[in-house]
């Protein structure tokens, strides 16, 4: 049988379908941090390697050509479960679960580990502008109205701990196909990283 | 045995601690894809599921503390293993690997596959900041004097499809502390993201 997702699925299927693969991304996600972290000697490496690879081979047995895109559901909710930030079926996403707030800004909670290292202990800078391209871009966008970056400018205040984070992201005006926002990054004492961008109405959802 | 990597370790010990665990970052990031792009049924999930997960448990037999940080060979090269963009024991990093040319840029040929997408078929606007903050930070950047990034700027000239890129970077000019970097990432067809940006000289390496 397979669970290749097809367009307009029923509220129900994408929640089988979710319980079915967000454990195994979970599970993988702890494998990247174990073996960024191990100290294990080569025999033992060599071991993990040969399961790691079974499981590999087992999960190719059937997959789609590419890359995931995005599906959606019925009722028009997308699915971007390969995203490279918040898929759901992306090991490589933190992920980052993101909300809009009452006054239409978006906000997430989310911690990074050895993963998204760069100096010492620290997150890469690159990872918190990889973030906040898509914190604010999801603040740029209206439900079902993306926008995308045409450009957007990082302020590193200071250097981001590992640990728990906190991001958000606004609308801070709108002239024409452009829409501005900004955005940051903060630990628990306070803004780490700022961000600005314009975001464009692309071509076909112009009115 | 222990694999924990002390300093100052020899080429030798380097290069046969790579031998171990660069296979297993390979063998990772394969699984990273598989786990995106893979239709296989609910059981052979949960059996590839077991699998990884006795892979994880194996690894975590014995492991450092915290993140990878980064070690020091004799010789003073650094060794960013665990880096979110270049970690040869990363499975998040594509990985990008970094040559410095004749004239002093920094150029690298690269790969992203599914782990990396945005916008359908495409690579993530983040990606793509992600890669640009790491290569003009590194192309701003003097052997063993890093330069941090204190503001990037990205301009989105079009989509970048998943597939071969290529990435370059330079330094356009130095003002006391201020380095000014510019770069970008190409596909076949030429530049689909450009960035510039100003890098510091950290204060512990101030003349």
């Amino acid at each position: 049988m397979l669970e290749y997702i097809p367009e307009d699925l029923t509220a129900d299927e994408v929640a089988r379908l979710r319980r079915i693969y967000e454990p195994l991304t979970e599970s993988v996600r702890e494998l990247i941090d174990a073996t960024i972290r191990t100290e294990v000697d080569g025999d033992a490496v060599a071991a993990a390697r040969a399961e790691i690879d079974r499981a590999t081979e087992r999960l190719r047995a059937t997959q789609i050509d590419g890359a995931f895109g995005v599906r959606t559901g019925v009722d028009g909710d997308q699915m971007p479960w390969g995203n490279a930030v918040i898929g759901v079926r992306n090991p490589v996403a933190a992920p980052l679960i993101l909300h809009r707030a009452a006054d239409g800004s978006v906000v997430g909670d989310f911690r990074l580990g050895a993963a998204y290292e760069g100096p010492p202990g620290h997150v890469h800078g690159g990872v918190s502008a990889m973030i906040l391209d898509h914190v604010l871009g999801e603040g740029a966008s209206l439900p079902g109205r993306p926008r995308l970056t045409g450009t957007i400018t990082m302020r590193y205040r200071r250097l981001t701990p590992l640990g728990q984070l906190h991001t958000e992201a606004r609308i801070v005006r709108v002239e024409g196909i452009k829409t501005f926002a900004e955005g940051h990054i903060a630990d628990a004492e306070g803004i780490t990283v700022q961000a600005e961008g314009v975001f464009i109405t692309p071509k076909w959802l112009r009115d």
